[in-house]
């Protein structure tokens, strides 16, 4: 049993819900794990992480529309504005989703399934640089 | 350290909240694992995974009104309507609930709490056929 | 690579948003895991965990109040309403949020984000004892 572990950066547009499954999975695959699992981990608490179905970009739209409805961007509603309108509407939208992933890996290649893929969700109305830590525990192939 | 790795089928009714935990416990006891981590993984983005009680049936019905209205099958809310009214209400629960869950091991056995049970959540107005990935790490017994 | 597993008791206030960063990473840190992998378990169907901003009050009196308008204590709204009107919305509150958190590891630290706490969230209108799982996975420093 092995352990490896990595810190990526990743750019992001405002409110952008970006795939990410590329560069996750080529640092998996040069780990050379038979059997495993990768967790995912992001230190930020205004971006998040999702599986996601990722051959339709509508179905993206679709989810950043929902979650604007669910949580609006109106200062009336919370009392921490100081950040600006977007702020803690972002903080509620990363507590509804995911900080942290895990996901199987065989044959050094993750087991997502045929519509998924890794998500960044950009929660902020500025583009920001943000972090993401990837820990992978299996056997060496 | 051990690590296994097994792929579960589970056939769901439309829109069941399947408990799987027997089907779960029962693999993992077989590993005679003393202290390890137990990792579900659903590679599906219109079904997903919860802990949730498992003791009154109403809890789940319960569950299951509460997503309807919040991600109600209206066509008029979404674009992405060419896999029926059912499908993107089914991609934004997912995303609400898990796509994976890690439950502790020791000696052979799920830590759950005792009100506490594994469901397979179908988010679709068909019956299917899903996938589940085990990965379970830890010390043989 | 070795394993750590220990269970911690959490005395909550009612509803209370309750960091519980310090005697998480007491713990952690006391294992001396140079890389790993932490995985927080919460045996219970009415309280959940969350990675949220730990800096301003008023982000948790916020979630809290998000939390309460989208799932009302209103007794019409449910079936399953014999354990007090609290109840429900307590288990539908968890599925919202976290049953399991992994937080990666590095020089026996958690790479929790600058403004990361943990959180363990009460979600019954009354004070309780809660578990909490601890497993560690990682190679000894």
């Amino acid at each position: 049993m092995q352990i490896a572990q990595t810190r990526l950066s990743i750019d992001t547009a405002p409110r952008e819900i970006k795939e990410i499954t590329a560069e996750v999975a080529q640092w998996t695959e040069r780990q050379r794990i038979s059997v495993g699992l990768l967790t995912l981990y992001i230190p930020h608490t205004s971006a998040s992480l999702l599986v996601q179905e990722n051959a339709s970009p509508a179905v993206r739209r679709d989810l950043d529309a929902f979650l604007r409805r669910l949580v609006p961007e109106d200062v009336a509603l919370y009392r921490h504005n100081d950040e600006g309108p977007d702020d803690m509407p972002a903080h509620i939208k990363s507590a509804l989703t995911q900080t942290q992933l895990s996901i199987p890996v065989t044959d050094s290649r993750l087991q997502l399934g045929t519509w998924q893929g890794i998500f960044l969700l950009e929660h902020r109305a500025s583009p920001h640089r943000r972090a993401l830590v990837l820990t992978l525990i299996g056997d060496k192939a």
